[in-house]
């Protein structure tokens, strides 16, 4: 691959952090000749299969995977009113097989319910069938035509995890979404990616939905990123697509309905959060390479140095860690600087005093600094690790912390937006919102569901003063 | 889901067998309403995950896994004549994104070369980029017009596992060749799958390469099924993308490449070749469930065998196997049946009497009962496993021996071809193979590659008499 010299801009100018951090730690490069189409190296498709192991750990519990076809006729894609007045505007269609028309233009889908909600019509018969939950991890496209910017806004979308609920009731559907919440705020802790969770105002919510959660996180640019979505979909779907159960008094019913996705916005808020001025800084659990070991090499021990560096590292990958040996003839020093690059969460660096002294000096990408003992080493690096991901959930957590501001007066909204994101107390109308979009430059996301942030005061609509609650008010991506 | 009950056809009838199996064991159902797209079934993909999982563990050893678009443009698809002439009637093309015309159609990816090589010719730069060796696991789409087949002729095929490798040599491309092979050899092992191997000829080879090495199985029918291929590309990509490098001594040079690939058709393989008339038989290596165990409930101490019986699940599923306890209010019988036509290969019986022997009854999948002691059980079922794999290798291997003729008179042809493939010597030319075709009703695969079958006696091409060597002849899906 290209040799990468040169360095980052620093990441206050996040916007050009981010497009060079892309490619300089190989995670994609943008160069392929399609607009909003990008293309993954092997260093960012490792980190992807990482995450989306974690991601399929999780989801593996309660759901079972599944496949289903891209394509989506246009007769099933147009049945639902809703639905497709939400997504007419970006949809790709095929028209053409080899030199001839086809008789019915096909979607590539944006979402899947026209794709599976037909099958579940003929899986599903009886209670006994109920709950369904079914996943599935398939690219996805939209025909953005607003700017596109790689894993936030795309026209491949190349890892869209979705998962699809059947229910007897739409209190169980409801539950079912909660429980998805769950499911996303595990996720998210693990990557160490803090989250807010808000309930999308009925103008914003999933098309043919009765309402949508939303997990949204804040990008060190104080903008918020979309990364999470559950929808209620009630019986909109199975009435169009017939999904009918026999309940247990023989009677039958129109199905109740969830769906809920993450996709590669994930990785884009990973890196963002985590990453510094010196390039990725990743949670061991999602690194590619989770150790890197830098002999250093010092005349006449060379031999004694390598062999040492060499069953250090294997005895640490056969306690299952991703490591690598550095022997390439570079400096010290440029080693580091790849490595730190491309976010290895520790290096170990072995020298003859360490061999000496039957130790090897342990740096985290944070920065600790410490000799660790030769004997019961993977230990002491899961000691490492653990105090190096709370420092990393830390730092997110107060940066983010930082960022937002509670305003209690339309005037300190312009200030709040300045530094990140603002929670408003909000009566829920939208002649409120759209004043508060004016004031702010930004939306009102929703109202927050997190019991930690809503509180039980009593509080006023800073637009209206009619009762309300505590909303999340940002400019997002 | 539906409830299966019925019996399968007898695999005496292929087609049929394998029509109803497919939904039978829950693999795919092929009731999506477009023809040739097919929806994986939580059990076939599980399926798909555990023989995908042993492909990409080969895959790793030696190769990066990226991903690029699939989406290509016009433009670049058209850039290499030879290929796009083999492609052009089976292509899907977009033509519209929202509800305006796209300037430059896009056509969903047949294979990557156009999307791939691009990027490849930005970041080869130097002979230190090479070897560059890298796969992706994609669907790719082929509009086909013959009749489809799940698994084997698809329009949208989910599962592509394509190689792309570049090199500084025609040489080392051609080693890399032979190397591909040794890596499908070892997959298809891994399956039981018997394969031959040969050369396709010229008129037969990918569109595009100097030549095509390509890996056949026969099917339980007596056709033969193309499971891999691999391609020697010389410089013709290269040439038309540009991919240059400077060598050591400074001269510009155009790069030698290679692809390979492998479908779901791997998966077709190996539920036709294993399963009999009560279902799926399965390998335990991608066995979705490997061990069920059923409690025999006898009156009174029910209680006592279901502990025992979860106790037994989780000291196997502590050491790694993928086991489930059948606890279902159903007759024994029935659920052996379940199982059965799922392909699980090993139960585990207990009821009282096993109890007080401190043993369990296991029964493989073909049949061999044995009784097993508790304590070290794992070690036990290890080997169980192992005769089982042995005898589905064997069974395989001596039912596909006995489906292929050495034919040495043109007269012989029919016969061979009612029981299978011929193993003919064949000149090498078009005319000789095109008689054969008319004799067979089938064609000359191409000349076998596999040193075991050659042998090293001089043949004559049974059409003209001319120095020959051993080829396939068959009638191909």
């Amino acid at each position: 691959m290209e040799q990468d010299t040169g360095t980052l801009p620093p990441k206050k100018t996040f916007s050009e952090w981010y497009n060079e951090l892309l490619w300089r730690a190989e995670i994609m490069d943008v160069r392929y000749p399609v607009k909003g189409l990008y293309v993954w190296y092997p260093h960012g498709f490792a980190m992807r299969r990482a995450v989306y192991g974690i991601l399929r750990e999780i989801m593996d519990r309660e759901h079972k995977e599944a496949l289903f076809p891209l394509l989506i006729p246009a007769t099933e894609f147009m049945k639902e009113a809703e639905h497709i007045k939400g997504f007419e505007d970006e949809v790709y269609w095929v028209t053409r097989g080899g030199l001839s028309d086809l008789d019915i233009p096909l979607a590539l889908r944006p979402t899947s319910e026209t794709a599976i909600y037909p099958m579940y019509a003929l899986w599903i018969r009886s209670h006994a069938d109920l709950p369904l939950k079914i996943y599935q991890v398939v690219n996805s496209f939209r025909y953005e035509t607003k700017h596109t910017r790689p894993l936030i806004r795309l026209r491949e979308i190349t890892s869209f995890k979705e998962a699809h609920t059947v229910h007897a009731t739409w209190e169980e559907a409801e539950e079912q979404v909660r429980n998805a919440i769950v499911l996303y705020r595990e996720f998210y802790e693990r990557l160490c990616v803090p989250v807010l969770v808000s309930r999308r105002p009925d103008w914003d919510k999933f098309p043919g939905a009765d309402y949508t959660i939303a997990v949204d996180t804040v990008m060190p640019d104080g903008k918020t990123l979309q990364i999470g979505t559950a929808h209620h979909l009630g019986d909109h779907f199975s009435r169009t697509f017939q999904i009918q159960f026999e309940d247990l008094s023989g009677e039958q019913k129109f199905a109740q309905q969830t769906c809920y996705g993450i996709s590669e916005r994930s990785i884009a808020a990973l890196i963002s959060i985590h990453g510094d001025d010196r390039g990725l800084v990743l949670p061991p659990c999602v690194a590619p390479v989770q150790i890197v070991v830098v002999p250093v090499i010092v005349g006449k021990r060379r031999e004694e140095i390598l062999s040492h560096a060499a069953s250090l590292a294997q005895d640490l990958s056969g306690v299952g860690y991703r490591i690598e040996v550095d022997t390439r003839d570079l400096r010290p020093g440029a080693k580091y600087y790849y490595w730190e690059m491309r976010g290895v969460p520790l290096r170990l660096e072995i020298g003859p005093r360490d061999i000496d002294a039957r130790a090897v000096i342990a740096v985290t990408r944070d920065g600790e600094k410490s000799a660790l003992r030769r004997e019961n080493l993977a230990d002491q690096v899961r000691e490492v690790y653990a105090r190096f991901e709370s420092r990393l959930r830390a730092k997110a957590k107060e940066r983010i912390e930082a960022q937002i501001s509670r305003v209690q007066s339309s005037s300190d909204i312009p200030a709040a937006m300045e530094t990140g994101v603002a929670i408003i107390p909000w009566c829920g109308e939208i002649g409120c919102a759209e004043a508060l979009a004016r004031l702010s430059g930004g939306d009102v996301l929703g109202l927050l569901t997190d019991s930690g942030r809503v509180g039980n005061k009593e509080e006023q609509c800073i637009i209206c003063g009619k009762p309300a609650a505590p909303a999340l008010l940002g400019r997002a991506y």
